[in-house]
């Protein structure tokens, strides 16, 4: 695996006259003087610019909630808020986030397996209505959130979460569509909670379906049968649903990390429609909600980082950068890749390097045998591509680490939307 | 996979006579009623009775340096601090946290293929001679503490890290004696160094070398294998070190966390002695040190978390707990089996159930297919196994969930060393 040309990356970054990288028209260097390496830095352009391509991609209007797992900074979501985008949660403490943000609850939908007690009392309560819809994962949860919003005097608005049974054809650890896996309601346990179930739990109200089959999908057709089997199964039931009155058919779509094919809006966007747009069967009765998170941020964001030592060995050859797993899971967590585009003066010679982290554990390697250009040396900058995406909402301390700054980059101007740690920050709430 | 009778399991766990968990003398609920769930619990006597068996399995005196990155919590640092442990760093962060507790500068090495400049300033200045050792990585680190030192009008103590090619037999993650691994330096590298650099390189003293091949290492000869390598290497440079007094063998005893057999304390100090020991070549002229983290405070630490639903599928169970891989990094890290106890009344009948966490994320799975109680309920206790190093340390907000208490039980005594994060902190530094 080589460094691409910089033309090839997305249009967020170029290099100056000097082979500097910009991220828009931000030196790397100048971000770095400012809040130190590493530091995780978003093009709010390049954000803006995914998120209304995804809107646009539809014939019809569309709701999207952006699934704030993949990056729940605030000031991200606030971005994303301006473009009038809605939320996917999975937990009380991203409700919380987009408490402070004033997001109305009617653009928030909340998924996840395990909601607490707590977090569904907080979900009923939000602002003034309370939240969208809980994206409901099994009959038990269901009949939770049943006696909860009877003990609140609420009625719980609800979609069944359909576990299709398609093979999202991704990392099994972000698969979630297969009957193995712990998310979903099967199709005939749907049809038992409407027709034998539904009528005994007065506190709720279902309104609709949603899907969800994975992270980083690569495949339309795997897309295409998850919205099949929903579109033919919500049909099926739709006169026995009083309320229903959207279909959320998730997210998923996969991004260019290395060699992979993203899917074009546009297909997906068709797919969606021909199932359940206002040509189909559902004559535009349904509206349609879609969850996009790492399609929408990840390739907004680059980790900089610094290189610490150029490590020779008789038969290898190390570059070892101040940023790890600490800061970036998605290489040893996934087996993830993320080019590294070098800074400063290039000498189009290259030669093999293996690129690792400081942290104590050969987990923590990013790129093996990578060709970067022979004028590398320590003190460079490096920028780790599409890192905007399951980066820092998935940082921690190992290693005792601080974690990074973070920055949102808009033409020649960014601004600090996460102070560096100290050490300080390590120890905050210890005693002895 | 079962769930173990309870007598198999450390000393520092047990049951009263409704069958509840006590670690140590304090029942699991009585932590979670002050501190919530999910929460770590440490056995301080469990803490303590390993290091000192650990010390105690060798004949003469030893220096043990905790390694700080298994568990990083202030008062398990000053516990083990009270015993007069050494301790093992691999960051300023750590070295910042062992100067909260007043550790003597010579008690503490410093370990890692990625010190920077800062870092390696912090350790010159430590105290009031500076730290024990800087265990370097590579001939640059070398020469960058050397230049570090000289500004700084300091004599920098090193112990050069030999990488010497052995398998430790270990996940490749951990494992860290390998020529293809990123730690140490070989052989020839070191003769070089001391040959040929070692009297130009004045601000550097080299007083011993250190070997660390792994973690978990369950296989005697692995152990082994390394310290002859490093015996037969440091022995034929003896006398072209003038201020060689140690040798730093490193960590990396595995632990049982399913079926692995672990090495004897006794064991391993017996291979250590025989090549380094008063009664080999060596004639007590070396101090031995050594790095254990996981062995020490691995089996003393529980994961407590609450099971909040039983998720019935017509062909699988699941058991939703509301601890995840933002708590516990290891399951979905390094596929590692933590064995899951359930509280309260037992039936003695058992069924199967995959125990998995509310992440939305298929990697989320602590267990799949293990046998627990049929009286097994939402808002039942679990202690899972096994925590206490590379748990607290990985933690993180992924899902936006803050992260949990860490409380140290003594007796029928326990205290919060750490406070359960709110909302709020999840935020904190950030801005929009």
């Amino acid at each position: 695996m080589a460094e691409l040309p910089i033309s090839e990356h997305k249009t967020m970054l170029s290099r100056d006259e000097k082979d500097q990288i910009q991220i828009e028209s931000v030196l790397l260097s100048k971000i770095a003087d400012v809040v130190g390496t590493p530091f995780y830095a978003y093009s709010e352009n390049e954000l803006i610019g995914r998120f209304q391509r995804f809107r646009k991609s539809f014939k019809e209007p569309i709701e999207i909630c952006f699934a704030v797992k993949a990056n729940s900074n605030l000031a991200i979501l606030n971005s994303l808020k301006n473009q009038s985008s809605g939320f996917d949660i999975v937990s009380g403490g991203e409700l919380f986030r987009l408490s402070k943000i004033g997001v109305d609850g009617k653009k928030i939908v909340f998924s996840g397996v395990g909601k607490k007690e707590k977090e569904i009392i907080e979900g009923l309560h939000y602002g003034e209505n309370g939240i969208l819809s809980f994206n409901v994962e099994s009959f038990e949860e269901l009949v939770a959130i049943n006696h909860i919003a009877k003990n609140e005097n609420k009625i719980a608005p609800i979609c069944l979460r359909l576990n299709p049974d398609v093979d999202a054809k991704t990392h099994p650890y972000i698969s979630t569509g297969l009957t193995k896996n712990k998310f979903g309601l099967f199709k005939d346990e749907i049809v038992a909670i409407i027709d034998e179930h539904q009528a005994q739990l007065k506190s709720i109200k279902i309104i609709g379906l949603s899907v969800h089959i994975g992270s980083q999908i690569t495949q339309l057709d795997a897309f295409e049968n998850a919205f099949k089997k929903t579109d033919e199964l919500l049909f099926s039931l739709k006169d026995r649903l009083p309320h229903l009155k959207m279909i959320d058919l998730g997210g998923g779509i996969g991004i260019q990390y290395e060699s992979e094919k993203e899917i074009s809006y546009q297909n997906y966007a068709k797919v969606a429609e021909k199932f359940f747009g206002s040509q189909s069967h559902w004559q535009g009765s349904l509206k349609l909600y879609f969850e996009p998170g790492r399609t929408i941020i990840g390739p907004a964001g680059i980790l900089g980082s610094r290189v610490l030592y150029q490590k020779k060995s008789s038969n290898r050859h190390f570059t070892i950068i101040d940023s790890g797993m600490n800061d970036l899971m998605r290489p040893s967590l996934y087996q993830g890749h993320h080019k590294v585009l070098f800074d400063g003066k290039l000498s189009g010679q290259t030669f093999k390097t293996t690129v690792v982290g400081p942290i104590c554990e050969s987990a923590d390697t990013l790129l093996e045998d990578y060709e970067i250009d022979l004028n590398t040396r320590p003190g460079d900058l490096v920028a780790i591509l599409n890192c905007g995406a399951y980066g820092f909402s998935m940082a921690n301390h190992y290693n005792s680490h601080p974690r990074c700054a973070e920055v949102l980059v808009n033409q020649d101007q960014f601004k600090v939307i996460r102070e560096p740690e100290t050490y300080s920050d390590l120890i905050l709430r210890e005693q002895i």
